[in-house]
């Protein structure tokens, strides 16, 4: 009954077997490898369109130079307030654009607000020019709280990026999730909708530790290679990160873990709302379940072996929230099991 | 008869198949897992005392972030002037100190000259303060190119860095082809020659992506937590690099890898210096071989399959290469096999 | 009629003079000459304590320079909303430390509520560490809109902050003003209400380009002599900086010219209450005016002569202000003239 | 008698005269006063083309800001290994690109040698490109030893940056000794010669604090403006900047004040070489003398009142100076006069 995080499972097993498929024989260093170039190329498959690759060591790391990528002198770049990159990176993204800022934007449920979002961007218009330049707005797919922007709500978002010059950023470290939840395909989800950069996550989805990220606006990716080399994440064995992804792709291996997942919460959300105990802050589309449940209760069910974690903030459900209540969030992942669930459901509705 | 370098290998067998038995299982995420756990305390014991590891994911983290955990306001770190952190690393240890410098320091074949780094150190005493604060020095051991320091030689460059109050790195990329080459302990190579802080790398040694910051001296490692999550290099499934430690270290494969990647260079700069058409530029402790060939000569074996690369620059060689020669430099791997390397012998024979 | 901005002003003639009478001879350069030395103690006089002096070439310098003194790796430092740090300085201070934060905390008419800078230091809390290291608390004395905090809300302000363990830093862009305003000592308005460090800024209030970073609590200034070094703020000629305040702080210049410039600012507020066509935003203690116009009103008084700033977003006005309404803000300096402000009392009465 | 160093005199007359000339008045802020149009165009005429000019605090800004203007990921720029911006800047340069680096060239009495430079760049070509990007070359005119670049020498170096495609900056702060010294203009000696930007320096030729980054060729300025907001060096009161220029500009009075120095130092050349006891060690064509003096002697002036420095490290003396000897270096300046140098002369002599 472990619900701590999608990144406490281990690896897939096929993707772990490709792995060891691919331990033998000499392969070019640093991401000229011929299974480099043919998961290049399978991205590009993928997002039916010509993109470029960059493998990095973690999503922070794809994000961080994600911003890198879209680095102004001065720059601000526009994020939602509970955005992991502003409330979970330890200020890489600054750190890696040499003092650029995440200026927070409200949404409900971890969804920018459009209007916000321009009412936030016109702050540094040119009569308020001193306080620095606009960059890039970034979303995150699935968000923080578990919810998923539609095609339509990523094109609004877009729409008031771009008319303010600014390219729009996928945070998708559960990008794989995202696309299951929302039953559409990654072109859609992602330049369709007017996306020009995305962190592309793999690692929560039944990967060892494969993020990349994947840049569709020919505009921005010129310095990434030289930007990533300089960040240190310039792998020499580039191909055991191809080789992940090229199971990670198969047979739809990665769509078919995130399906699950995302089942799995769907049924943890019913077992929760079937109880007379406990109830949902909101409905799951995706992998995190978010529940209400008194401070005893959660307790019990931890102390009975149920692994999830406490939400501290509760956001923006002050006076939906009992004096002994709180928020707790439990996520599922390509490993979690049917049984385990049910197990979780007995306990709870006990 | 691949010798392009070490890390075009792959993962030596039994560390794929640690990685894949620790594969299934929910564990703790960003190093606190039971196995992580585990791994540090086995680097200690190898170490023979209490040493704080911190994965990362390259050998330039690894140093970036050595050289942070070092960092002064205007710092100036010591480096040989052929140290691959100024060489090769496009700057990343410039770049994660926000502008500390690297101040070259000649000595014969990648070895620092300790009174040359003493002189250097000195430039930067109180009457040219304004230059900068010296931080650190760091040593490159196996050095870059293929020769090692002794741990007396190591001890002579420690005293210089500690009478002016600097720690001493060592770029341990080749750490266990050096501990094989000088046949000594962790111990005496690191901590009882006057090293701080280790780059400990297991990447081109049999590993798929193994690399971590050692320290040593307890005064340094007390922010590398907090800087490696902002350099954005703290792993969500760190287990998958304690897996490969834990199969790296498990009855002393690491040595034995090392040892064999050791003993295929030592045949192989038997084969050139019993060719009549190639010779040592110098001789190889560990597992490079610099040697001077025609460029005719190199064609031809290149021609016939031979990966080695052109060296370039001829370090301090002038006078001793003819116009149509050059330096050419030949790797060896724990994956290098005996037949490989006679094949060699017998086409360079020929 | 310039209000435009107390920065619009010259030099008062007793500062220009004392510089052209310290023009000639030689003096030590970089903050060494006798002169300097007596300005630094002629600080610690006024505080009424040991204090650390470092000019810089400007208001926004001190601040990012103080911001570096308190900087911590992930470092998150707390501010106004409307704070010139985070509004009008282009990202220096995220610049100078490498990628700090600030994070806004609201509170009304540009004073931090301490309740609400509580809570936003508790959210870098244990729990949730990943966000950054919380380094320091801002505030600006005057405020941005004019305002002043008195001795006992600056100690509320300390109080959280020290609890935190987080040193207190006060922008005093219009440090004289302040005092003047709320009439109180240097040692009150700072360390006695528990400000660690300060930005003292003198050109805004008669001086050509005098500003120091004033360091009250011995645990900061270490470092900050070399990290001006660096940011390329230490002046050879520093003398030219230390004849201003020497005339600056003669015979209590400065709090007479402050006093000047706020009573100017009272007989503005005056003549725009007693107008029927404009209106006070709020009462002004110190020496800004913030006045509520119809569009048209505003540009008869522009065109008439009168210089004075349009102040875009309405700070919580909303429903204050009519449709054809805007804020705007008038400055007055210790260059302004009664004869000037009665000018416009005329205009805007007419 | 103080030759200690030419930023140790105060101001020209008439540079503190037209400071307090312009003490009154209101005047737009930020660099957009009439003024300081004004004397941007006339620095425009004064170099014979369009220029765009940016004042900063220090020489040490108009340096490290020249560098941001051409910074690369990864950068090096590339300066003599006597350079002010290496040796003496605390490592402002790399501070202000995020890790940009300055690599040493060689050459005689700190002029860089072309086929050096040459060789150092190609270091950096295709081949080696894991070492970084060059981005600059940078020479001081006069140079850190009182040398002067002739034009043509200016020329040849500026045919090698820009056959690697490099932008050529002139650190000046001795600009007008070096241009007195060869006599020649302004163009001559800037983009005549291929300079592209230039540190321009009045602070140590006459004025109280008055530098300037002057961006000659047009590529390269874009971004200047905000880079020196973020780097907090933008004046409010820019006027008190350009009043020193207007009069430094005046009646040619900055050529006139750099003559003198020239003629001063001529002077006190000509006083040691007719000494028994003290020697040259070039000769100095502009406001730098640098002597050859037993230690003995050096304190006998010194005791005697005379200021000047003992220059540590011997640049290429070995052999040349004796056991008890030392290398002086002495300063004059607008403000050094005849008698000062010729009393320094008799106690020689003596």
């Amino acid at each position: 009954m472990n619900f701590a995080s999608d990144n406490w499972a281990g690896a897939h097993p096929d993707i772990s077997a490709n792995l060891s498929r691919h331990a033998a024989g000499a392969a070019t260093a640093y991401g000229d490898s011929d299974l480099d170039r043919a998961i290049y190329r399978r991205f590009s498959e993928i997002f039916e369109r010509e993109v470029a690759v960059f493998f990095v060591a973690t999503g922070t790391a794809a994000n961080a130079l994600s911003m890198s990528a879209c680095n102004r002198i001065g720059g601000v770049a526009f994020c939602h307030s509970e955005a992991h990159m502003t409330v979970d990176e330890f200020g890489a993204s600054g750190f890696f654009t040499g003092g650029a800022r995440l200026s927070p934007v409200p949404g409900v449920l971890g969804r920018i607000n459009p209007q916000a979002l321009d009412r936030a961007i016109m702050r540094y218009s040119q009569d308020l020019a001193p306080a620095g330049q606009p960059m890039a707005v970034t979303i995150t797919q699935a968000t923080e709280v578990g919810t998923v922007y539609t095609a339509a709500e990523i094109t609004a978002i877009s729409e008031v990026s771009h008319r303010h010059g600014l390219p729009l950023h996928m945070d998708g470290a559960r990008f794989a999730n995202a696309i299951a939840a929302i039953d559409t395909t990654v072109a859609e989800m992602t330049w369709k909708s007017g996306v020009d950069i995305v962190s592309f996550g793999g690692t929560k989805n039944g990967c060892w530790m494969a993020d990349a990220v994947v840049v569709l606006n020919p505009d921005l990716g010129h310095d990434l290679r030289l930007l990533r080399h300089r960040a240190a994440q310039n792998f020499s064995k580039s191909r055991f990160i191809s080789a992940q992804f090229e199971a990670y792709f198969a047979n739809n291996l990665w769509l078919e873990t995130a399906r699950h997942a995302n089942a799995m919460s769907a049924r943890l959300a019913a077992a929760i709302e079937d109880s007379a105990s406990a109830r949902l802050a909101w409905l799951p589309p995706a992998n995190e379940v978010f529940a209400i449940l008194s401070r005893n209760n959660a307790e019990r069910l931890q102390a009975a072996g149920a692994k999830f974690y406490d939400w501290g903030v509760p956001h923006g459900l002050d006076g939906h929230i009992g004096e002994d209540e709180a928020l707790y969030r439990f996520v599922t992942s390509f490993a979690t099991t049917t049984e385990e669930v049910d197990r979780f459901g007995q306990l709870i509705a006990g």
